[in-house]
């Protein structure tokens, strides 16, 4: 009858969706998925946890819209992204020489908007519209690209961003330090696996790149190049620097000497006393920069976990000081295939870009300082600089679903703590009396929605769901003003009064 | 440096943006809004004690992609969206006959998506689509209608959803009766005022309709006339009936009498023995309904919180048995406009769709039974009963923003248990040293991000925004191996040795 109604209704509507009664298949849009009870359970144990780490730092949350001005005389965001976009795009020569990876919305009048990219961009502007010099942020929110999707390693069309951030103008290094730690103590919490936190510096890169005889136009052409090391291997790198960049080939073996050194406070030493950068400002600011930092991280105790790395470079060309990721060490979905894990363990880096995680890829935290960002953004180009983390939580959440799915535990997707039953026909009004008696309580009890349901059918739906109690109700007991109190996994029974039932169920579930 | 390379980057770009150094003015899409680190405090506070209600009663969280397939030959949903929406047209003669209130994505190739409209469709594909018949689930996110915003009134075009669902073939009433309960649990649990819970049935308004003689072919006007009771006297409803839809005057006349009863089981009653409605199969249908609804929520202690009320339409045209709505008997919002606010002490009510708040609306949640949309979606028409409730949650958080703002308490946006200050020069070291340790223990902490910050200013920081306890470093007690561990807001301080630090910190906090 309805359905009848909504039909004839469709005909003076002039669909041009398949009648409902032709076959057809239902699914999400590409790159995107539903998140099921147990997924959902993950994922928040995830947030839940990282959350707790931003706010032992002091977090304060905001939220922007989904969606930003686009095309607008009164708005710079179409500038700022789509010069974002084209220096990724030209950096990572992926993409072609538009901004396709931006969901546009349709022009339906008025406003013309996009759907956020990440959550950097909302946060400058943010911070620019309410004049904002000050703050320490995090930000947890879906994001929207349209990129390629390889789902099975976490990438995504719509994927999570959770981005910590802190905007003000302080002395050197003391937030970035921070931002550090909280990757660690992040990695720490969610015990994914061993992980290194590699570090460098985008003055000493530039600095680098001009004590090597790169001509400054190329700096960035060459660092896109460097930012391939994770996944390529020095020859191949080599070959786009001197074939496609027209790199003199002495330079890039300069290059090369350097891209490869990783280490400690003893590697930044050396490198001050280097006499090609020693020479050169920027190289020198950077290592300084590089030397106060580790200074900072061992008064934090993450000697063992960071690696000052010269061949990370991070895509996104915001960054003008520190970069950091933290990569794991072996990529545990990559267990079945031996041949694309091993550069894993040796190179993981992400995509610029770097929340998704890409495909042979360990990456699952990065970022950086980038103080112009906001100033973009200001009428008077007022900057507020910036240091920030972002975790890569689609990543993780691939490990975890691919390490659950292995494991065979099964996660509780409710909480439950009391299933109340029936042990014969007619007693479902004192199921709830006694569920409300419960709820009133604060006691988590649910019930079949049956009048008349089997007492093992009950029975079973406790053990499936892994509900820890049940109250079993009978004539002859409530004439007593008793009850059942079942203990699922064990099967015991004890008799308990209703006066005394939500007390006694709240005393075992606190053994 | 980096904004010349970005400008010049824009040049090769042709945007249409303004220069980044004209004047601008900053803002978010018309119908949206930033949340400030306030307002995430309040937002997530009042979510936070929804879900918990919402796991009292067994309930499991789902998430789906902000946007859906549209246009595809192999997808159903962009004619129930159209369908859905324009039986909403027709009904509150609100809009024209298009889906204008949907945003459209931009065709760039590829599948035509739309932004997500409720959160109901959305779980109706979701449960065709992977064969679920039976589940309780939650789902708390953003929904997207093009509508004129009301902002300072909780309507926005951007803004939560926050519903509760119980999908399954069950015996009557039952499951119908916990979501009435949830709704009273969700408005005491948020202490926003005192409300009542107006019931109704879908059936028994046709029922009526028909005992007083409505053609068929005009129920559905006629019940969107009804509608509109909550912010019309029955004289305009009346004239809207006649004069506008061609109801004989008698018969909108008998009608009038109807909608004006609200009462309890006794009314029930009397309705059973009305000669008019006991000769029409769906009214006695309807009535039984109720019958067997208010007896449970008599078991449920809420018959001082529900009403029977003839007059509740609501606007959802896929509503099939019960329908419900928790109204505020008082504005709190609409203190300084009682022209405003003495309607809603009558009949607040929301719009169609129901879950922003309309103008003068005291209308906090929302729902009722659709037993065939489920159906719509499946490929051979199974049809999966739901029931379902929907909180308000846009219109409690500007009712409790509101609040915040008429009482001056200033609500805590960060969780920082403990400042580390430097009582004089030179100790920004030390300071890293005691916050790593508190980090480690698992406290909250934070300092300045200043080498040399002046004690006052770190002492000032600490009251400006609540953080209860201050540690002031000194070389003289550092030298000893202690602290001062200082009160913040009585001033007190007590010295602590360091390796005692946390526990300390710890056994103050619990006190």
């Amino acid at each position: 009858e309805e359905v009848a109604r909504l039909l004839a209704l469709k005909a003076t509507l002039g669909g041009d969706a398949a009648p409902a009664n032709q076959k057809f298949t239902l699914k999400t849009p590409k790159g995107t998925r539903d998140y099921a009870p147990q997924q959902m359970t993950l994922r928040q144990g995830v947030l839940d946890k990282i959350i707790q780490v931003f706010k032992r730092h002091g977090g304060e949350a905001i939220d922007t819209p989904v969606f930003e001005l686009k095309v607008s005389g009164q708005s710079p965001t179409k500038l700022i992204l789509l010069t974002l976009i084209a220096m990724q795009e030209v950096l990572t020569g992926k993409y072609g020489e538009d901004s396709k990876l931006i969901y546009d919305l349709k022009d339906q009048g008025g406003e013309i908007l996009s759907m956020r990219y990440d959550l950097t961009v909302p946060l400058a502007r943010y911070l620019a519209m309410n004049k904002i010099s000050s703050i320490k942020r995090y930000h947890i929110a879906k994001v929207y690209r349209r990129d390629n999707p390889a789902m099975t390693r976490g990438r995504y069309r719509e994927f999570y961003q959770c981005d910590f951030d802190i905007a003000g103008t302080y002395d050197p290094m003391l937030a970035d330090a921070e931002c550090v730690k909280i990757v660690a103590e992040v990695l720490d919490t969610l015990d994914i696996g061993d992980y290194v936190i590699k570090l460098n510096h985008r003055q000493l890169l530039d600095g680098m790149f001009e004590a090597c005889g790169v001509p400054a136009k190329d700096f960035r052409a060459i660092c896109s190049a460097v930012d391939k090391l994770d996944k390529s291997p020095w020859q191949d790198v080599r070959k786009e620097m001197v074939e496609e960049k027209g790199l003199n080939g002495a330079v890039a073996d300069q290059i090369g000497e350097y891209v490869r050194l990783s280490g400690g406070k003893e590697l930044v030493a050396q490198l001050l006393a280097d006499p090609k950068l020693k020479a050169v400002p920027n190289a020198v600011k950077g290592l300084e920069g590089m030397q106060l930092l580790l200074n900072y991280c061992a008064l934090f105790n993450l000697d063992s976990r960071v690696s000052f790395d010269l061949s990370l470079a991070r895509g996104l060309d915001y960054y003008t000081g520190v970069i950091y990721e933290g990569v794991l060490k072996a990529d545990p979905t990559a267990a079945g295939s031996p041949a694309k894990a091993s550069p894993v363990l040796e190179n993981g880096k992400a995509i610029a870009g770097g929340d998704q995680g890409a495909g042979t890829v360990g990456s699952v935290a990065g970022g950086g300082r980038y103080d112009n960002l906001v100033g973009m953004f200001d009428a008077r180009g007022k900057a507020v600089p910036c240091v920030g983390v972002s975790i890569g939580v689609e990543r993780i959440f691939a490990v975890l679903e691919a390490k659950f799915a292995a494991s065979n535990v099964k996660l509780r997707t409710n909480d439950v703590e009391v299933y109340v039953a029936s042990a014969h026909k007619g007693l479902h009004e004192q199921r709830l009396r006694v569920l409300n008696q419960l709820w009133d309580a604060g006691i988590k009890a649910e019930h079949s929605y049956k009048l008349n349901p089997k007492l093992l059918a009950q029975l079973q739906h406790c053990e499936e769901h892994q509900i820890p109690l049940a109250i079993v109700l009978g004539d002859a007991e409530l004439a007593q003003g008793v009850v059942k109190l079942r203990e699922v996994s064990t099967r015991q029974e004890a008799t308990v009064p209703l006066t005394e039932l939500a007390a006694e169920i709240r005393s075992r579930l606190k053994a």
